[in-house]
């Protein structure tokens, strides 16, 4: 079978049950582990406070192109995509590695230029960028691993997997603005001047979400996950872990204001499914929520609940609580992954 | 300017003046921190230990040929290199992020035998397998991130900068025999069966000296990196770093015996500048030295010594203390780098 076949999550599923199997379980690592393959993040007992990892690959024409993305914004969202996976565990970016390969034709100011892109983000949350590696290659290929941790004496990190029936579903933000910015660069949509401005830094400049993530577990919320692959994906994630459903009420899905100015009726299919927004969907208490609410500096929208049923099934529903027809919506060409 | 007029080590450079100008030096990773980029593992203090952390790209065609390698052979080595650098440390390595990138078209099979060629060298190391990342490409690059600490309560680790004038210069092992490994396999060039496997092994199934690195660390050593570069290569890192000199006899390089038997007179080049030995090269004072060969399992061989002198240089000697000549023994397209 190739690798196509079995698809990206298929995969993962499979190494991941090789090295579980092959772990011997009464080793140090192995009995200090929170959280293995199959999260986003690493999660391990250091001496007072939890320890994260989580690497990520930006590669060219798979996962950008030179014709969309400048170099320097390359560099600030290869980064921000991996600290938003920190972001997502409620923990503190500390220090990263980059692993950069490219061809040796590549312009060394080109380099510089991605280099400082990422200096910019890191220097904002005051990660310190120590080591990495080099290598010639055909295309661009950055990899990025962070290293983090809780903070000190406080071992709590938000996981996957504690979302319980009757948990609200809340959101960080506004949503589809990353998958609407490529699509306005790739297909070269005419906007206003401000709608251009905010889809492209949605899509190139997002900004994780780390201080919201270590304000959710001050606030009691132990369910979170950063919206990457889109949000029905990534609800389902949550689900799966979790062993539970998920109601979603799309009136109350937060639409990034340019989106729901430009793209009409695709508008909500760009909010549940466009993905790597970076902004964090996470569930808890109703009470636990509007807590979230009172001390969060970013909008927190309550968009559906939990619910006990076929686990990892998402269900849509209009403002009256009936289903919501996907293939009117025009949505159904986007599988939950 | 292009990468490839500027080189590896002069981008590195770069970049690294980059991020430590960027950084905030009050910040707690930054005053944590040990060694960063520009050294092959980065160092900062946790709060019983010193953490370590380093990544390695292994990359299609750049590093490695699926003509010459297994996809099991290049999991493990993939692998070995990494754990190698937490070798040169003197550290204790813990968990790996494994990031793949490859072709739609690959074969699953092939990348279970990928896999299970790390998990097999993990396995060995308690190395927990705990996280990364897959993505299409259109070839395969390995990136293996791995995080390891000295041992607890332990905060000493090798550095390639505390070399003294006076110290002796020794190496683990035999080198040589991976860069012979490598071109019996290219050239496919025909041995006697014991040392075509012993060739083809220190190739692609090279063994981290992790027990040995921890050994030194015990023993007193401050010094030591492992060898990736090549002998004279990896030595004028420490050079460079400790800002001393260093004279090598060549008659001590302990070569391999298969190399010895089947390079003729370029055995020495291959133990010399061949690389991807993964021996750990080493200083320390005579009694040091003494004390480690007394108790490593391997081969330990004294074969120069640190000296002052023009920073970084270098010197080969014969064994009546005479200048080698580099250009008789057909060395001189070997450029230190």
């Amino acid at each position: 079978m190739k690798v196509s076949e079995l698809g990206e999550f298929g995969l993962i599923d499979l190494l991941a049950k090789m090295a579980y199997r092959a772990q011997d379980k009464q080793s140090a690592p192995w009995q200090q582990l929170i959280i293995g393959i199959g999260d986003d993040t690493a999660a391990w007992y250091g001496d007072t406070s939890v320890q994260l990892a989580t690497t990520d690959s930006l590669i060219q024409d798979v996962h950008f192109s030179l014709a969309t993305a400048s170099w320097n914004e390359l560099g600030w969202k290869a980064l921000a995509a991996n600290l938003s996976d920190i972001a997502a565990m409620g923990g503190v970016p500390r220090y990263a590695l980059v692993s950069l390969a490219l061809p040796g034709h590549t312009e060394v100011d080109d380099v510089t230029a991605l280099y400082q892109g990422m200096i910019d983000l890191a220097q904002q949350f005051e990660v310190a960028i120590v080591g990495g590696d080099t290598s010639s290659a055909p295309m661009l290929a950055i990899t990025i691993t962070v290293f983090g941790s809780t903070r000190s004496q406080d071992k709590r990190i938000l996981t996957r997997s504690a979302a319980r029936p009757g948990d609200k579903v809340a959101v960080t933000g506004y949503l589809g603005g990353a998958a609407a910015g490529a699509e306005m660069l790739t297909r070269k949509l005419q906007f206003d001047p401000e709608a251009t401005a905010s889809l492209k830094d949605a899509f190139l400049r997002p900004y994780p979400r780390i201080a919201e993530g270590q304000l959710l577990v001050e606030q009691g919320v132990k369910t979170a996950i950063d919206i990457s692959d889109g949000l029905i994906s990534d609800l389902s994630h949550i689900c799966k872990a979790s062993q539970v459903s998920a109601r979603i009420e799309v009136d109350h899905v937060p639409i990034q204001p340019a989106v729901k100015a430009n793209f009409g009726d695709r508008a909500l299919e760009l909010a549940l499914s466009g993905g790597e927004d970076y902004e964090l969907l996470f569930t808890g208490g109703a009470e636990v929520i509007d807590k979230v609410r009172m001390v969060a500096a970013c909008p927190i929208t309550v968009i559906g609940e939990i619910i006990a049923g076929k686990l990892g099934e998402i269900t849509l529903v209009d403002s009256k609580g009936n289903p919501f027809n996907l293939h009117k919506a025009g949505w159904e060409h986007f599988a939950t992954r």
